[in-house]
């Protein structure tokens, strides 16, 4: 009989809640997004929308309407309530036995959730510290994909450091982005960041702190540099979904600037601010 | 209020089950290990607990006891009275809402299954074809990880090519592994594969054909090699807890030797069921 065990518990296989059977746990073979509102409202939905789009085909889940996830997404945020939220969804391949290849009728498996949008009055007042770690991912990061172990480690080996986020750096010494939010560097009076290549997510709040960097009269260079360019840089940030931008005032525990969130970086924000 | 959607129906946050919160899924957090019996007897079962401990250290998952795994194992063979049967379980960090750094006190999932062991014999006679696709997995492929979704695409690609396995080629043109197994050259009486390194998971079934390559008199050499070269091989196989060896008699499209399996990879299919 074939059998199935949860924790100390035997059962027959054919018993299973879809749950067990995810392929999003046996292989991570999903792709997720996450959006946020500001004040009730949610920001560059239709982005998100299509960088999800883009992801899903990337790993050939077909058939899955976009209209349809969107409808999702604004129903749960209105059953939330919750005017700063964080809207969390994935979709996976769908639940079957365990195996490489799939059958072409799987239906794929949706799951949302919707929380409080944490506070980031402090970070964003005070600045965060980050350190660097090796880039340990896989080669298409430019995929939303739910194999995330590498920025797991790589973030819980920040956190044992006293940092915020991890900064990854490829076996070319070049930093990559972080763990879980782009990465940018201001030096003079030109914000820099790396190229959007198959190594890089094409990250929606990059693309509007670009924006956002052009509207204040910054020179924009996308270009990777390296942890020894980062540390001299006059400010460093991290732009992430469910914060925009955060500066970073520690770089591999050395103060960057003068150790406060730096001019720019302040105008970053507030510039930012009008776009939600 | 915190709420979740699972497909089209909204559900409060605090009533998910735990598997719908698993690490595994959000982060493919989480490591496995697949053993085989014959004929109603695990092979290797040691040697692949060793593993798994490893890769739960490597992960740091802590407070796993091994002890109370293998007693798992024993009782679900036992319940399930599969003589030739596949055991698959896999460990992931816990149950939490979703946040990249977790909670010391999190509680590790257990998830196991026994299934029957396809039959191989028709492979194992026959040989099998594979094609080659880029090696996209992550730079710590010595942990038995659940981040497969490159294995899974790749697996993928080898299938629509109308092969059974992928073999992974790195950015220098080197193979590494198959997608979900070991993969061998026999170059006249010299037995080739890949060293172990960060990029090759330390495979137990690799280790026992390299033993009856030993045993059966020929050379072994851990070295890399590029696609051009196993074209020219004398004779090809992959080694994979599920199959043991599996002769490979087309790769690229290209046949091996006459196109049949060769008389090593017999003799070595017979020395590894010795061990069995």
């Amino acid at each position: 009989m074939q059998i199935a065990m949860i924790d100390d518990k035997v059962v027959p296989a054919d018993e299973l809640e879809p749950a067990y059977l995810d392929r999003g746990v046996y292989f991570g073979d999903g792709v997720y997004e996450v959006v946020r509102s500001y004040d009730g409202k949610i920001f560059a939905l239709e982005e998100h929308l299509q960088r999800f789009a883009n992801s899903l085909a990337a790993i050939e889940i077909s058939g899955v309407d976009i209209d349809r996830i969107r409808s999702r997404v604004l129903r749960a945020f209105d059953a939330a309530a919750i005017a700063n939220a964080k809207i969390y969804f994935h979709i996976t391949r769908g639940s079957a036995p365990r195996s490489h290849t799939w059958e072409t009728d799987l239906k794929p498996n949706f799951f949302l959730t919707v929380t409080e949008s944490p506070d980031d009055t402090e970070e964003k007042t005070k600045g965060i510290a980050v350190s660097t770690h090796p880039d340990w991912r896989w080669k298409r990061c430019d995929i939303k994909s739910l194999n995330l172990l590498p920025n797991v480690l790589a973030r819980a080996d920040a956190a044992r450091k006293g940092c915020e986020e991890a900064i990854l750096v490829d076996e070319a010494s070049l930093i990559t982005e972080g763990a879980g939010s782009a990465f940018f560097a201001i030096f003079g009076q030109t914000l820099q960041t790396a190229p959007l290549t198959a190594n890089i997510l094409p990250s929606i709040t990059r693309k509007f702190a670009i924006e956002a960097g052009k509207n204040i009269g910054l020179d924009i260079i996308e270009k990777s540099f390296t942890p020894q360019q980062a540390g001299r840089a006059d400010e460093l940030f991290i732009a992430v979904t469910t914060k925009d931008i955060v500066p970073v005032v520690k770089f591999d525990g050395k103060p960057i600037g003068d150790g406060k969130p730096g001019k720019y970086t302040k105008l970053l924000i507030r510039e930012f601010r009008s776009f939600t």
